[in-house]
């Protein structure tokens, strides 16, 4: 089963903006059993749309085409299909009525273009008409082709939603069984998991992935066959030994993140947590509350950017400050215990250091950080070196931060 | 001028990993005047490589081919070129003896591949014969190919010190002058900003694109020419319609971000700020100290997520709690006003509201945010109420929040 994707955008060929809707959709399609011949990115312009189009038709199962949906006057998608396949555009009356509903609801109506979502390829049926996301699917020549919008978060709603369960009906018969599993690793390079798990001699029905996503390595895990049951049972047995061998190094799988893991275990465990940051100026508590229904478990946090911040709101000894400085494991661990006694947590992490690019000194250079956190009846204090950009440091320390939680709860 | 660009790999086809080189290789192409007609990503397999190249040739310019350079066995790229063009492979010397030198080092030579790397299509010129880096250049049909590494800062190494120059000095007499700026707006959808723009009557030597990069829109100029006067003439006068037209709405250009323009608004204001977050959970803190020497201007935030929070480090009254609920904005107010008079700065931001998925009602559903400035001699509360998932709902009331400050700033 093989397939093209063909992204439509001057943003994309001109390079003001990488395309990643591309690789999302190339890698869904690829766990669900459906390999990817080739990958377009071109412009805005008909000709070239509809010839893309018909060369894809000509020698794959299905298309998969982004962008150019939109109302503005650069958005030629529908009318270049139209033209290519050979399917004059009508309106979607459904669509049509709706989006007049909508102008109608305007004291003053925009005069505006929004009508022409309205008009698609003749046989265009809308991908989901509940939504208001442009995305429709045409069958050509036996063969399905799905427009989808550019615009990433749409895209990749539609596609895991509409393409993906559309596709897999369409060509039941001639899909191969897959399976694929990520594992997400923080804290080991690349080399090191591949060395680990080589020796696990894995037979050669298993194709294994490694690939670094800052701030973690992704090893993933593919089976794919005829025979179900077969594909199942040595996926089964691989992932078990990869577990085996990785062990805590593995923090999550799939879709969760480390933030979502950390934030289950506090669940479980009945804990509590706030933070103090300084050199990390509030990511960890960004991460933290990115995951929905935080607020059982996290109760808040400080960034303490400026010293007086740190005296005020922790009640960091200005002398703690004078003596030692900012980044020093003293004032992370005063961090640290202000920040339990005052927010009333089990647990209290703080982070300072120097996340550059200035600030540096011999002793402390740029990616010099204290992590420190307070549970039980301690608090203990570690030091880093990162390097890297201000915010790989930050992100680095961020992930470091949530990682030592993650352990300490899992003890 | 117009080129192709050819990714080679089967990691880009199944997902696994992004292409981010040819975006980047694209960028660069456009600033210096060469357009790209269309930018293709395959896998591994000769005959594709073969036919994707020829096709280039066939229609455009130049043709930039990445990936499948290195040693192992999947990096075909050099065989499909010397079938597809009839060019036999043949040994550079150079490098060949340089490799065998690199071997010998070795007290075991490792039984690898790497005198591979010396074969290339009759014609080939190293591109960067003194580096270590695979990556040569063809002309072929008088055309220029440039063959560079997967590898993105090898690959973008040698686009930038040897594609560039080596392309501008073979199409020197065709080339284009050209300019582009994109002006980032928030708060107006692209159809507003498309209306408002059209009636510019620009000129058809204008191109303008819109591109919802959420949470913002961007609108983008270029100008193209032969002449470059009468090109930076145009773009001068264009920019300067669009900008008055938009007015404040802009907010920044190319590479600036809001927090970094509310940054430099701030120091030059002598402003000192401060935030309590509350369903922004530490993002607005994130977003502010992203921006490198953020240290000088702002002091500090607390995501008080609990109430417990808000009363123990804002002085927020529990009373007022108890009696408007903390999505309020008596409690939005008294967050800003307690974070102003504790952290001592000229300007504190509060937010409090609801991102979701859950905790919404009937009279404050999900997206219900207050917003509240201290500054001055005053506190003041706005109501917003968002729509999107959770990210969705925190990234708009931080971009909000950024944007009334910069609007503050701006009186």
């Amino acid at each position: 089963m093989l397939g093209e994707i063909i992204a439509i955008g001057n943003e994309l060929t001109s390079g003001r903006i990488v395309n990643t809707t591309s690789g999302f959709a190339a890698h869904h399609l690829f766990k669900a059993g459906f390999d990817i011949y080739a990958m377009h990115t071109i412009g805005d312009t008909p000709s070239l749309i509809g010839e893309a189009l018909i060369r894809a038709l000509g020698r794959v199962d299905f298309v998969l085409v982004t962008g150019g949906l939109g109302p503005t006057d650069d958005d030629l998608t529908a009318e270049a299909v139209s033209e290519a396949l050979n399917r004059p555009t009508m309106p979607n009356l459904e669509l049509l009525y709706q989006i007049r509903e909508h102008l109608n609801s305007y004291a003053e109506p925009p005069v505006n273009s929004l009508e022409k979502l309205a008009w698609l390829p003749q046989g265009a049926e809308m991908l989901n008409p509940e939504s208001n996301m442009a995305g429709f699917q045409l069958i050509h020549d036996n063969k399905p082709i799905f427009f989808l919008p550019g615009i990433p978060h749409q895209m990749q709603t539609l596609l895991v939603d509409q393409v993906l369960p559309r596709l897999s009906t369409w060509y039941k018969d001639r899909q191969l069984a897959s399976v694929q599993r990520v594992y997400k690793i923080f804290g080991k390079s690349e080399t090191a998991i591949n060395q680990e798990v080589e020796d696990l001699t894995l037979g050669n029905r298993v194709e294994i992935g490694y690939y670094p996503v800052f701030p973690d390595v992704h090893l993933s895990l593919t089976v794919r066959g005829r025979n179900t049951d077969s594909v199942q049972k040595i996926f089964a047995a691989t992932c078990g030994r990869v577990e085996e061998k990785l062990g805590l190094s593995i923090y999550g799988r799939d879709q969760e993140t480390l933030e979502s893991v950390v934030g289950a275990l506090l669940l479980q465990n009945k804990k509590q947590l706030s933070v103090a940051e300084s050199c990390t100026g509030g990511l960890i508590s960004h991460l933290l509350t990115s995951v929905a229904g935080s607020s059982s478990y996290y109760l808040g946090g400080i960034t303490s950017y400026a010293n007086s911040m740190k005296t005020a709101f922790l009640g960091v000894n200005d002398t703690l400050l004078q003596k030692y400085g900012a980044v020093s494991p003293e004032v992370a661990e005063a961090m640290a215990a202000g920040m339990r006694q005052r927010s009333g947590a089990d647990i209290s992490l703080s982070v300072t250091g120097i996340a550059g690019p200035d600030g540096g000194s011999k002793e402390k250079p740029v990616g010099t950080v204290f992590l420190a956190m307070a549970a039980d009846r301690e608090v203990r204090v570690h030091r880093f070196l990162f390097s890297g950009t201000r915010y790989e440091i930050q992100r680095l320390t961020a992930q470091t931060a949530l990682d030592l939680l993650r352990r300490y709860l899992l003890r």
